[in-house]
């Protein structure tokens, strides 16, 4: 297994030479041990390798009774054992260094600001759920959805960012828009997809544990993903949401590659999907293209798990069917009227290539 | 000039035979006045050159003393005159129509609105105009756009549309925002480059004509021109747009290439412009960047031209040097607080690749 040295005109094997080289460093104990005349004057480092005649006859003598003894005695095993031990606690740090950087990463920050104002419980509340991340379109994205949020009354508004602690420019304009909100920072852990997933995790954990502070007293609460850069028409809020009893499913515009995705309602149940992308899923629908009562996932441990077979890539599907529902649990909307409207589209902000290091911003703050 | 048709074993000149198929079709007088003797039995449509061999013959003859008398007489001259006359009405005609369509490209159709609450005169008015055109995420932009203007008090929203006629979606959004607007169908004429060039033109010259319906009473009003895929901070327009006195200026984000292109402001004064691209024009700003006291607007005739050399591409620098402004008129916005913030991004939404053909969309509005 160990390849041969080249060492002058002979050859020892190279775990000798990488031990003792090791050894050396620190106490060179053992290579001194073994020949006491000869401690002094060896060396195993690289250098010292330019030697007299004599000095290497007597460096080959030692090197070979060193071979012999290790053979009979258990010095070999020892050194052996000291070597891979070293490699162990190599291991071990590093693999310390990495789950700790992900503890760091799973550490959740949050805020939660009431407005002061008495919810009016005669309207059903509506938790908004918004995963977040540092780009640079990021304030401009969230700045046109805090103008339609504003909008609404009675609106709980989670922002989860994917950073270990919070933006303060995204708080500030939390703040401006006199909405009750919670921020929250959770970077995404090692396992999840970098697409929001963990930040919707750590919400919907956030509200079972805190529901108190989130519904402040509402009767009913319905609880919608809406990303940041989606848009949203105020009815959809108000005439499709609102109004969610258990699970509300709608058409979402500008999804998968095609101008509409919606779910196959005949005789106002749903029957299957008018989809392109993925037809099979149980609820194929886009994560803007459904809303559900609180209740449902107070009475449920589903989350956006690690890993979701089902859903081919979409976790969507996942939650629904991890939340115990049917497809005759979902409550269509916007399929009775003569002239349909569309109320979300699942728009996309251009991604430019902006160097900011390159950059000067004169005192403005960007991502 | 005349390439010679085959006909049967023997030739004659195509010029001929173009002039006897178009005038048989009608009158046939030119053939038939030639030799009455035949005139019964020469048709010169392309399906009776199947004929008996006499008849052939006979035709021939005619043929040859046709060409001798065409050559000796005015017959030749006039019907190569006749024949060009007929090239001439069919290019006559032909740019009669493009003209005809350019025309109605031109005809402007217009509504306005008001919402029927008194103003409060004691703020300045903002009168924005924003340009917009028919694709696939054009509602979703305008929705968002119309989710942030609704924020602003005395606004008045002017929409051109690029396009012969309005669309009834547009005008049933701006119907819901229940902002005062002016809904105007224009579409660009030959000569504009289709980047709403002309549409801004459009609603120059109609506020100039129809000031008193957009401004009612308002004593102060200024223009903004906003794109609708642009994203605005609404304290852009309460505390930038709504304090400019002749015009005032801001940094923008997301545009150029960079993320913030910004006039160099020195001691409260216009002094160059922080930007990449063009930086040598007077008015190196985007056309979010700037907004115009009306007043200033109504003492010029100044419009975006169908070409500007001076701006390279770029019409706000034209505008505001032919409103006969200088550097020195400039008030910049933003710029003395500690922490600077950008209010507007000239955001851009991805656009997909969808073919409504080939998608059934199921009863909604798509374009």
């Amino acid at each position: 297994m160990q390849s041969p040295v080249d060492l002058g005109s002979r050859t020892i094997p190279r775990a000798l030479v990488v031990l003792c080289t090791s050894e050396t460093s620190r106490s060179s104990s053992e290579c001194s041990n073994d020949d006491q005349r000869l401690s002094a004057s060896v060396s195993c480092s690289s250098s010292d390798f330019d030697l007299s005649i004599s000095f290497r006859e007597r460096y080959e003598l030692l090197m070979a009774r060193l071979l012999r003894r290790a053979r009979t005695t258990r010095i070999w095993r020892r050194t052996c054992f000291v070597f891979y031990l070293q490699i162990l606690i190599a291991l071990f740090t590093l693999i310390v260094v990495i789950q700790l950087s992900s503890s760091i990463g799973s550490r959740v920050i949050y805020t939660t600001v009431s407005n002061g104002v008495l919810n009016n419980n005669l309207l059903t509340q509506i938790i908004v759920i918004t995963p977040t991340y540092r780009r640079a379109s990021r304030l401009a994205d969230m700045t046109r959805m805090a103008n339609t949020l504003t909008h609404i009354e009675n609106l709980h508004w989670i922002v989860v960012e994917d950073n270990n602690s919070p933006v303060a420019a995204v708080e500030r304009l939390l703040n401006r828009t006199g909405l009750p909100y919670t921020y929250i920072a959770a970077k995404t852990v090692p396992g999840y997809p970098r697409r929001g997933w963990y930040q919707r995790t750590v919400a919907l954990q956030y509200l079972r544990n805190h529901t108190d502070e989130v519904t402040e007293g509402a009767d009913r609460s319905v609880v919608y993903f809406a990303d940041d850069d989606n848009s949203y028409d105020i009815r959809l809020f108000n005439d499709y949401i609102r109004n969610v009893r258990k699970v509300g499913i709608w058409a979402v515009g500008l999804v998968g590659g095609v101008l509409i995705e919606m779910p196959d309602v005949r005789n106002g149940t749903v029957v299957g999907w008018h989809v392109v992308w993925n037809k099979k899923r149980k609820f194929a629908t886009d994560m803007a293209g459904f809303a559900i009562a609180l209740d449902v996932i107070l009475n449920s441990t589903a989350v956006f798990g690690t890993s979701c077979k089902r859903g081919l890539g979409a976790p969507e599907t996942c939650l629904l069917e991890d939340l115990g529902l049917e497809r005759s649990d979902l409550e269509p909307f916007g399929f009775h009227q003569e002239h349909r409207e569309l109320l979300v589209w699942h728009t996309k902000t251009v991604k430019g290539t902006y160097n900011k290091r390159a950059q000067d911003t004169h005192g403005f703050f960007v991502e």
